[in-house]
């Protein structure tokens, strides 16, 4: 099988999440990085560019140009990684999705409700796949989860517990040079959400991504802990389902002692789930009224869904670098079948521009909600 | 030392707490049990009396009866432990402490507002002391927690995140003969809260006691997920303080898989703590910027807070029964001080009829707060 | 039910396990402790036993003059406990079994394997009983993992591994005035074994109570890490049983990190199960082929064995004090059933003389094992 | 920077490793997999070879065409990754390191100490780099603990505690169909240990990467408990080292409930360190005296030797395969700089055949202890 062509847009060097897009992209050989506009210093692109082994002549000043260019070319890319913060999310996937060129964008989708939709209504016309990297969801136990889940083995859903806890600008990171704080707490760059837009979406998605269902309402208490800071770092939030489960998420850069302790707790009437992203090649299942049972990845409880993007045998921990992969692999289980004008093959699952409005619409509702003393917004 | 004679109101046959108290009471050795009114049901009350292997003659029928006898009695009870429902908590309190007799009373305070602003009145006039066995803060590593919070070792306080999470009600155990479950979801014996007086206030307490602070506004989402159940088993609460930290509360008796999961975190600007009480030996604390650190019961990180409480070397566990009696020791130590004349002894601690009084308007708040749409009460 | 009247010879201020052995006799109502000779210094006698508030008349110098006179009293202790170093255990055991007094003795059984025998003669031919405290076989999930053995849940047995690590004797602690590591690292009072003895023999008695089975031949290579210690201060010991099972046996007191770890893994040719003491209240069961089970104290998956020793809900941990209180309140029963003539009640379990003997041989062994380069020395 | 070109023996088609390792090379990017010789079944080479996009003129039915041929190539291969069955790695790797191609070979190194002693050889003539994957060493928690003890921050080393244990091999696999079990299982190729050979030589190594150093005497008990299995599927190796340090080393592939549980406890004279591979991102740190510490991958404890293998954020876990790839980001650096005629760069470890060597060693050790009723054998 021939790996798919891809380019990159951002991810040049000082980035974080261009270099973990590209780890992801590699690993189970899928697709193959030839071209990238990797910053829009055209003096770091071409350094940067060199770094990763590019073709001189795929190197570009300016994602335009790379879209117009490859999209000529005969063995030009097929799919392009969007990894620019959020607020240069739009612009790039539209021209990319005008030409018939996939896209795998980071999330959330974009800065503001008002690019999220104009994006969602190219991506809606356009002849190409718009894949969004909640890579939370590519983990095989977070695949069990949900299918379990769906499987009513919870039984009817009462109640979706969701946080998501780092430490990391306990301080002001943004006012000593870090380039990854300054943007993430700079509206401009990230939209109105902070800790809710850069690690609170996830938590949302994955959330609704196991539960199959998303809240028809909330109410959220946003706060800057640090001094002069923009946006929020921490945010509490009460949800409300439909079929009448409750449940809370909480997103906080402020917590000591926390890296990525993003946490889904789930339970229904007949039994509960708990998961953490710390430790996430287990999974733990108590059917109420039985001892409760550790599901491991590639361990006997895990079945189809697990099982079909697990790579090694279990108590080999798959970790966040696989998860990721998973994303892109099943981006190009995807974009094969489509391009070949089938349908997508059974069992593939990625997060769609759909998941990226419902992120974004969650972001909104918590602001709305906030603005009028954490008073319930519909969503 | 001689112990000192306890009495007991409710803990008879068939009864929970009563029977945790009476452990609680000897393991230090400080208190006798030497009398009863074990049961409202005079048979019961007798059987219950002779199993506890009580003189016959003070075994009682009614507390009125005990509490006028046994304080004519020259080696009378010098302390009552207060066992039944909330409902029957105010009415023997009132009458032992008439009588200068010292009360050890379970929780919530009452059932009602009105019953714990008479009792505290009553009590504030007692020539007895009022103890409330808000068991959780006779932990070690909670004592301990609280003293690093007073030391300023975590900073300003900004986050507190507090839960308390069972299972046993997750089905209608009230309808298919639990006792335990029938008076806790009886708004007649449990009061107006389910879940968040049963659970809600321990954990409450707990937080406030580790803070050194209680909210000054809050937000409540109650829920009875069981069909017909007229009291809450599901509690989600936003909390604000007047410093500005903020908080959220969890407290639920219908999530699969969890047995008696109080848990604590609680973050300032220069640290991070987080307890558990299903590993109650171990406490972890994050300064920020650095490793975290496991401090344990009887290890080297263990102040003099900690120790003062502990009775065993590390890696031994102590427990639940422990943390309880050292709720009894505490109020031991305080009532020898108490009728020799003398103030306090330094470093002891237990919670007080306040504590009661900020439990009951926590419960009052929520289901305030629930009735208006999950709106902010202030506390 | 009236409490049975105890005597405790050692345990004067300043001593360890007597306290502990004082709660644990209290903690379930079934011992009143009345009479001690608890220092063979007369001065710290009268003193502790005041501290402990008992009658000056029944403070004793010397364990034989209680022994004699205890006996004769009407009300004389029916009940001693022997809490003094390994090479006082043996002359007061049998003091008070020739009197008909029964004996709950600390471990190891004797310092030399010939005092063992003598006590075990004696014992044998005693009107009372000899109950060993190897409290660790307290522990309600030790009861249950026994019991699942017995009952065939894991199979054949095949491997069994245990271990008791602790740190505190890391540097030379007898050195700098410990009393407790003093005569732990004293040949005269420990015996042969050092670590062996102290805990090496609580892990012995721990794999055998739940595999049902000891070994036949083991090897032993014994350590002094400290410069000057005469005892071992690390054991690694490879077993042998007669049914083909393997096992090693690792203790130490140098291992820094470790408080009290004391750990059981059990692998039969159906299943595994693991079991650590510094978390008690749980135990891990594998089915082979299937997921791991987490049985808890009080849980769903708790049998009969592990219930009857139980005092309070899962989730709620019971400790060190409550399993070393299981054995007391296990040699109530038994003695109950003895002084009015019955058979063991049914489920009752306590540590026996013959646990100490085997205890006791096994130390020898490993001595012998070790003198001669750690070969095979047959049990 | 330029791939390396890398060609492959073994892991054709149903093979487990091969696939391991092709993960393992592409992560970081530093190789291509160009050319491969992925099974002696030409039908199933050629498949193999086309499933993974290989150009049909370099997929061989022999290693030895391959390697003759690649050698003429001028873009052919600079290394070759073996990863046959154990008996088969000897052969093509003195083939392509006499061409001067690099190896990367699969552990243990070969079947017989004859063909490691051959290999040994050739490897110190050739003009090529042999790299042996004990893929553990790849951790980064693993270099900080080995740079920890290199710092002396555990003072002397006095215990090693090491285990790898399994499950898989609890039933008899190997006459059920499970291809891994065969050869595992069978002397012909795996050699004269099973559980020795495939996962004891990785604890092996493990203990003595961190350590520092390695046993100077062993005494090993070697069983095999599934009934007509010739080789161990036990170990229990009791290990002395020369400074007068001990430790045991415990393989087992029949204890249910296991997955992959590599463990590594190292204690000095000034503190101990804990690892354990199924939890790979954490190293616990207890400096005698002191709180236990948290060491992170990514956190603040972590220093130099640690980062330098590290690829993202702490609390994003990277696991096995992330590992395994370390290894082979080592050999591409030690690979270009072999090949550019300098010294290997600072802070590159690798595996080494002399660690191969040691692990042989380790093996015939342990098989010649057991036959001799596991009495020490020298090292």
């Amino acid at each position: 099988m021939t790996a798919i062509n891809l380019g990159m847009v951002g991810g040049g060097q000082g980035a974080f999440i261009g270099g973990v897009h590209r780890i992801a992209a590699r690993i189970d050989g899928e697709f193959r990085l030839v071209a990238g506009a990797l910053s829009s210093t055209p003096e770091k692109a071409r350094a940067s560019g060199a770094e990763l082994g590019l073709d001189p002549a795929r190197i570009y000043d300016d994602y335009r140009q790379m879209a117009t260019r490859e999209a000529r070319l005969k063995d030009g890319i097929r799919a392009v990684a969007i990894v620019t913060p959020n607020h240069m999310h739009a612009g790039p996937a539209i021209e990319f999705l005008k030409r018939g060129i996939h896209v795998i964008c980071d999330k959330p989708l974009t800065a503001t409700m008002a690019e999220a939709r104009k994006l969602a209504k190219v991506a809606a016309e356009a002849k190409a796949l718009f894949i969004l990297t909640h890579n939370y969801t590519g983990y095989p136990m977070v695949r069990q989860a949900r299918a379990m889940v769906a499987a009513g083995e919870l039984g009817k859903i009462r109640l979706v517990q969701v946080e998501y806890v780092q430490d990391w600008l306990t301080e002001a990171a943004e006012a000593s040079g870090s380039k990854q704080a300054e943007w993430r707490t700079d509206p401009a760059r990230s939209g109105a959400g902070g800790a809710l837009g850069d690690i609170g979406t996830h938590a949302y998605n994955l959330a609704a991504f196991v539960a199959g269902q998303e809240p028809e309402a909330l109410a959220a208490d946003l706060t800057s802990f640090v001094p002069g800071r923009p946006l929020d770092d921490n945010a509490h939030v009460m949800m409300r389902y439909a079929g009448g489960a409750k449940g809370t998420l909480w997103a906080s850069q402020v917590a000591p002692g926390n890296e990525n302790g993003l946490r889904l707790r789930i339970y229904g009437e007949k039994g509960g789930l708990e998961w953490s992203q710390e430790d996430p090649n287990r999974l733990w299942f108590t059917p109420f009224g039985q001892d409760k049972r550790l599901i491991t990845r590639g361990g006997a409880g895990a079945g189809f869904d697990a099982q079909r993007v697990t790579r090694i045998p279990g108590g080999h921990p798959e970790g966040y670098l696989e998860a990721f992969a998973t994303i892109y692999t099943e981006a190009a289980r995807a974009i094969r079948a489509f391009d070949a004008g089938q349908p997508k093959p059974e069992g593939v699952i990625y997060p769609t521009i759909e998941d990226g409005l419902r992120g974004m619409r969650f972001v909104e509702a918590c602001v709305q909600s906030a603005k009028r003393n954490a008073s319930w917004v519909l969503l």
